[in-house]
């Protein structure tokens, strides 16, 4: 669609512009700070849909603005938030690669072993990962502050951008204490993934440029509606693509998350369908860090015979239409109703 | 100090609100979130100088406001970016332990064991303690924004937090990377500390309070005269505490740097002072993990012999009157004085 292209360019642009400056401030302070600047840009800019920052600009459309230059360059500050929670994130999994390419963690790895610097590489490759997630997350907030928003704006923007990091971090909690629990259990799950992406990636951004906009509380209704459902189905689209997905495509190893034994919504009901014996079976399998390809394979086709992936899908089917018959609500306006619908595509038949 | 130790406890009292809020934010959002809520209330409100935020009273002061509820409030967001910062410095270095407890990827660990979790019982405790960083890092913003500032108030001093926040972030990466340099040296250390502590403990919280209280331009240049040698002095202090310090007071073991292998000033001066043969049996000492109580006194009796701690005090003494000294600037006001020769000695003659 030839608006969104165009709206994500303009964001990238931006994105571009802010870090170039970012950049320099921080080259300022050291030269030693290049190799942090440069990889946080390149993590940045090089790939990324810029989900977030595109549901944000159909908040606006929604509300029945244009978007301006500040406007772009504000929504850019959600994409520099979800480099901070991809960053630590994959320290967190202990995650090798992100979209193809070494992991922040791994990269600082790289670069003390390369340059024979002293003491632990691992450690070091993990510290760096911590603090340059904590950058991107204060460059987010940088980002929207010096947008050139109106004050008025601005100010409306904050609480909206607080609560929805909190739910973020929340969220990524409620994730990692799950991975802890001795039973699988699809409605926890759900509950998770409800936080983690119905109100984080989807709802929240929304509301973000809904109110960017001047957007009415009903509005934000109506957009609730449409979102909440939607982030479910693209968590549900996630599991899926972590499990089966193509590594060409998702930038990850195949089974990324079998091997990693993560709890979603789809393993819960893999062991929901499979006989005793089987459900056993797979749980030897699951999270094991030196698994074989042959039983990745083993564990798809238990996941496959359990039925779970077509429940997954119909549930994904039915959140999706949920989602959109709520764009019938009048308070939408009709130029978002087809940026909205389009974006459902993206989110829920993506392969990556 | 009688007026330090009550606007300490307004800022304690404005904390204890904040954090009561949040955790049933957190509570509302699952149950499960009720231990992040407590770790987090614990760690900030069970001890802590409130050093940062004391400074910004000191700069409202100098600027001739005497600072309202709004003010202490905002003041209690400094202490929240200092969690943020002590709990991912705990990960990236580490330590088991904090002011004499166990730091929060040791607390969580100790939760993952004693709930017989299922997985890693570190890797839970390292990702708890990311992610509780992270939230104190957005609490401090929360704070911020929600403290009930005049509008104009806020928006003024949300570049300076940004900066201030960035250059911690700086000056943590440059301090990590330090200590993989191949060879020691004090400029270098200095530096850092310059960043560490000269800007982000002492000169921007000065500024923030002034800004706060609409202090001018040539307020905040004295401010900095005094702040940036002083906060130096700071950075000394706690290199030798780090060493020398006594345990019962610091919260930390005994000669904890020592055993980190932490590159100070101190430590780059005791290699100045050493003749070879006792700097090379220094180094092969100094950041073993396994080191025993009678080499971190042979450590500390070749840092004495080398001469580096009386080096270390002068230096202490020399920045701390130089800063001082900056006290004569007319524009500081009177009352000021007293306060901020008082934080003076607490931040330079402290026993932990």
């Amino acid at each position: 669609m030839k608006e969104l292209e165009s709206a994500r360019s303009e964001i990238n642009s931006h994105l571009r512009t802010f870090l170039a400056h970012q950049s320099r401030v921080l080259h300022e302070i050291s030269p030693s700070l290049d190799s942090v600047a440069v990889a946080l840009s390149e993590f940045i800019l090089d790939s990324g849909k810029r989900l977030r920052p595109l549901f944000a600009y159909a908040g606006a459309i929604a509300a029945g603005k244009k978007p301006d230059g500040a406007d772009f360059a504000a929504m850019g500050s959600l994409e520099l938030l979800q480099a901070c929670a991809l960053i630590h994130d994959d320290v967190m999994d202990r995650s090798d690669t992100r979209r193809g390419k070494p992991s922040i963690h791994r990269r600082f790895e790289n670069l003390h072993n390369d340059g024979q610097l002293e003491g632990s590489a691992s450690l070091f490759g993990d510290a760096s990962a911590i603090l340059l997630g904590d950058l991107a997350l204060i460059w987010s907030d940088q980002a929207l502050h010096s947008a050139g928003l109106s004050d008025h704006v601005l100010l409306s923007l904050l609480p909206t951008f607080d609560e929805m990091r909190v739910e973020l971090m929340a969220g990524q909690f409620l994730d990692v204490y799950e991975q802890g629990q001795k039973s699988h259990d699809a409605d926890r799950s759900l509950r998770i993934a409800r936080f983690k992406s119905g109100k984080y990636t989807i709802e929240r951004p929304l509301h973000f440029g809904a109110i960017m906009a001047g957007g009415s509380r009903d509005l934000l209704m109506a957009l609730s509606h449409y979102g909440l459902p939607l982030g479910e189905a693209f968590q549900l689209r996630d599991d899926l693509l972590g499990v089966f997905g193509d590594p060409e495509q998702t930038g990850k190893p195949a089974g990324d998350d079998l091997r990693e034994g993560k709890r979603t919504v789809l393993i819960a009901m893999t062991h929901e369908g499979l006989a005793p014996h089987d459900s056993k079976r797979f749980s030897s399998l699951f999270g094991r860090v030196e698994i074989t390809h042959a039983e990745i394979e083993e564990l798809r086709s238990l996941i496959r015979s359990s039925g779970a992936d077509h429940r997954v899908e119909e549930l994904i089917e039915h959140l999706t239409s949920q989602s959109l018959s709520a764009l019938d609500a009048e308070v939408i306006s009709h130029d978002a109703r087809d940026v909205l619908t389009t974006l459902s595509t993206i989110a829920t038949k993506r392969s990556k």
